[in-house]
């Protein structure tokens, strides 16, 4: 194998052969195939794509370069949900623990904060004691005991996937569909999924902020899941603005405690119900038939067993779907499952009664209208960047995440505010930080007049037989 | 500096600022940005090339990167040239004596064998005895005393560049004209050049096929150069055939020798008159006017100064130059010239006088003519990949040169040949090496009825006002 003549072919808009894409993920896998090679490469994607088989061959490579999980023993739908990143975006930790009550057993795997945008781990991490590095094995007994885990990449997932994800961050090659769509992929599949929602943001917040895009995005996930024997559907959901109040790492986790306990701000509320309703539906007959479990053990011998994801039935009323979701979300469940799931990951429970023992900020200082209008933009990158600048992200893989920094933005596109009207309190390490946050929310908060446009929450809703507009 | 922000800027086709670019050399050169990053700008560099103050950063900050010559003590213009690679091409060793013996100061620096490409400095090696790596001191040392040295890269020019340049190599970001303007104009400026002629090759043996791209890369050059002050000119040259008989490195040699005799053949000596007559237009005045050097010492305190380049008038009688140079080969002073050259850098002189001297190859078969008719084509890159597989090349970095093999091919594009005529002969080390040597050959050589179309052997001058076209 010649490598920089592979490189050359991509280069020149020629494809690979799956053998070729299959022997070059062992080669970087046993190390023989140079950081370098493997950029540049990755880089000649960015501009030519892959083909359908490419991609295919990509995907297979990279979860064979490692172990996979199997619940089948459980017989119950195993079921996670992805989003592609947004800001402000904390629906997993509500997500993940309401569908595990609502009877799917959940073996969350999430990421870090990468670029402009929060990760699900540093969020929970912020939380005192709390382990994200749980072993294949710990995750394994937790969702049989629990139903959920809320976990990391492990180093037997999908190795390769973590090697090139990383260098990927680095050499701004991140934003290119048949990478994203083979890294998120290759993780998913190693967690022995029977189903698996997308969240696939869309707007100037999003990492791709291409409209077309994102649903080839949406439709490549699909399809590559659909053809290994996941149930995949994907919502295209809005990330024009921050979701919710919160942008930071425990004042994210704050707010999804307010929303497990029934008081979280509408739009995280409504967009997690909207998830935790198509995690239901590519569940099958075997989750929402289950209900709620009462107890903590899920499944188990004897369990009973999900009707094949693929041959499902044309589905649950999805408004009982939505009911039983509200219902389990109001009864207290979900938060309880949350609470269960924090102490079972070492970390201190009593968070969920009182988020104040969340670690806090510095300093803290509220940010003003400075002038009378329609809030017109609330931009997104500009917040996420800032809270990655404050100190709330990397700058460098090795980066120290301070979990207490960034923004609670109550203003919303749309609404009418005074001049000196409090728009933002900013949370900070010092004066420079403040001072830093100050400025990322003039540039992120446009007043003017006029009409805001924003795109709908929950747009549409993407399944391999078309697209359904919901807005 | 944030490394990825850069890619992504340079990836969506935006430019880097002057002072992004010295920066991101000098945190290389420092080791302080990894490969893989630098591999993955590149590549998008491929795709979206550089802007001229692009270009002109990145150059001074590979000149930067290390040492500079400085031979303006000798008061003598000092002038170089640069192939951009071809096959057969054995003009430097013929040109860099004879332009010294016009009376210029010479410190001619070469490269290895790339690609389907020969390089000078293997070429040379094929001397028994004959030294290359020079150090700076023994350039600067032998350059005063005999007005010419010929060597490799040394470690402190453009130490950046041949990083560079290796990584280049093996990502497919080799053929880039930014890149490859500043890879050799890098190398070129920091010799204290007052003066460079290029030869651009074109057709299907050149590494830039394209003659739009090859002119392109031309006034690249010219025009980084001539900023500089280095007065630069680029003559168009043929590479859609082998220039001269010889391919292969001691083959060459002893090809070149004959041409400093005045017995080589015609194309060798042609096109090195023309190169050397644009070596002794952009020394300027001091050059032409000095005429041969008798003795060694050039220059030294008291010397004349020359004209600064750019200041040049009109330029010389471009006949007189010829009549020049051609006294010079017809004296003898430039085979005497090379004689020294190879006595200083520990070479056998005596190869001069008896070219037998040179290794010679174990295994020679003649080829014929496998029928009759008119040699419409020798295609130059079957010939010089043969050279390479054969043993006179590097399939990889720490390859063993063979300097014995390859191919004396006497017929020409254009020459009628009878069935069983002998066309070439083989120069091999075994059984193997003639066989691989013999299917190159039947590749390479086409002949069949009708017109051979061939380039003219020097195109077109290229500077700084225009293209002149000489053919």
């Amino acid at each position: 194998m010649f490598i920089p003549g592979l490189i050359e072919r991509k280069r020149e808009g020629g494809a690979l052969a799956a053998g070729e894409w299959r022997d070059l993920v062992a080669a970087f896998h046993a190390g023989d195939v140079p950081d370098y090679q493997m950029s540049a490469l990755l880089m000649a994607v960015f501009f030519r794509g892959m083909n359908r088989e490419e991609t295919s061959a990509l995907l297979d490579a990279m979860v064979g370069s490692g172990s996979r999980l199997d619940f089948s023993h459980l017989g119950l739908p195993v079921v996670d949900k992805h989003s592609t990143g947004g800001v402000g975006d904390k629906v997993s930790l509500v997500l993940a623990p309401l569908a595990a009550a609502c009877g799917l057993a959940v073996p969350m795997m999430s990421g870090r904060g990468l670029g402009h945008t929060g990760g699900t781990l540093d969020k929970l991490e912020s939380i005192p004691g709390f382990r994200t590095a749980l072993s294949l094995e710990e995750t394994r007994a937790q969702v049989e005991r629990l139903g959920v885990a809320m976990i990391g990449q492990t180093p037997e997932i999908a190795p390769v996937d973590k090697r090139l994800y990383a260098m990927r961050d680095v050499t701004a090659t991140v934003e290119c569909i048949p990478l994203i769509a083979c890294s998120i992929m290759s993780k998913k599949l190693a967690e022995g999924l029977t189903g698996l929602v997308l969240d696939v943001k869309q707007g100037s917040g999003a990492f791709v902020t291409d409209a077309a895009r994102s649903l080839e995005l949406a439709q490549t996930m699909i399809r590559l899941g659909e053809d290994r024997g996941c149930a995949t559907v994907a919502l295209l959901t809005a990330m024009d603005r921050p979701l919710g109040r919160a942008c930071g790492n425990a004042l994210e986790m704050e707010e999804a405690i307010m929303a497990l306990r029934g008081e979280g701000p509408e739009d995280v509320v409504e967009e997690t119900v909207a998830l935790a309703v198509e995690m239901l539906g590519v569940g099958g007959a075997g989750a929402w038939a289950r209900g709620g479990a009462e107890g903590d053990r899920v499944g188990g011998p004897g369990g009973r067993k999900t009707a094949a994801p693929l041959n499902r039935p044309a589905g649950p009323d999805r408004a009982a779907l939505e009911r039983q979701v509200r219902e389990t979300l109001r009864s207290g469940k979900a938060a309880e499952k949350f609470q269960r799931l924090v102490e079972a990951q070492g970390g201190d429970p009593k968070v969920v009664e009182d988020p104040s023992l969340l670690p806090q900020a510095a300093e803290v200082e509220v940010y003003y209208a400075p002038r009378g209008g329609t809030v017109l933009r609330v931009e997104p990158r500009a917040v996420g960047r800032a809270v990655v600048e404050m100190g709330g992200g990397r700058t460098r893989a090795d980066s120290e995440v301070d979990p207490t920094v960034g923004f609670v933005i109550t203003a919303r596109p749309g609404q009418r505010v005074h001049t000196s009207e409090p728009l933002a309190s900013i949370f900070a390490r010092d004066a420079a930080g403040i001072e830093r946050g100050r400025s990322a929310l003039a540039e992120a908060i446009s007043i003017g007049e006029g009409e805001a446009e924003t795109l709908p929450l929950v747009a549409a809703r993407v399944t391999a037989q078309g697209i359904e507009e919901l807005a």
